[in-house]
């Protein structure tokens, strides 16, 4: 299950870019959702995105207060979301919603830290 | 300058490798390296870097036990790391070694979180 994106938590989605962007990553695709202003940065296969929270209450807000600006989670990539979360489910993967949500581009759904070694993971259903 | 892998600061190889290996991952390296084993899981060409402080004055253990485990840095793969370093240094970025130094699977060099909003970036010189 191959890495879609690594994402950030970031104050400042135009300051933040920078380095990437000297780096050979373009802008793919920008929106909102839950709170978070959302850059997904590409080169070649390889995504980084940056979340800025918009607004206080959400994870992504709390992690920024908390820890500052840095490495928020990894994302990786599976055909058949829906098969793969109840794959996980049945194995006892501590699953943080049983069905896919919207995500910037597609069905998403996460995994508690506590299954991998404190790092929150994300499946994104992609045909890639 | 695509992603070569996600690294992780872990307290148990064997045990942090468990999630990885059932999403696909196999284990590509493994070898010891300033104060860390470390293990290196592959799937496709996307790598997950398991790295495990066996010296308690490394960065890697200072970090384990400020934070707990999880994401500890990203690393982006360069065919030139020696003309990318001068490249950066030369625009201001923060490198922590002003040349390459041996990795596990070849020259790397890290810069400084500051610039690149809170995230370690490591650069690894491969071919590919």
């Amino acid at each position: 299950m191959r890495i879609h994106h690594v994402a950030l938590v970031v104050e400042d989605l135009e300051k933040a870019a920078q380095p990437y962007l000297r780096l050979g990553y373009t802008l793919e695709a920008q929106g909102r959702l839950e709170g978070l202003e959302v850059w997904m940065l590409k080169s070649g296969a390889s995504r980084i995105e940056l979340l800025q929270p918009i607004q206080p209450h959400t994870a992504a807000a709390r992690f920024l207060r908390k820890r500052g600006p840095g490495l928020h989670h990894l994302a990786l990539a599976t055909p058949h979301l829906q098969t793969t979360l109840e794959h996980l489910a049945a194995q006892g993967a501590p699953l943080l919603e049983p069905s896919p949500r919207p995500g910037l581009g597609g069905p998403v759904a996460f995994i508690h830290p506590r299954w991998a070694s404190g790092v929150l993971l994300e499946l994104v259903e992609t045909p890639e």
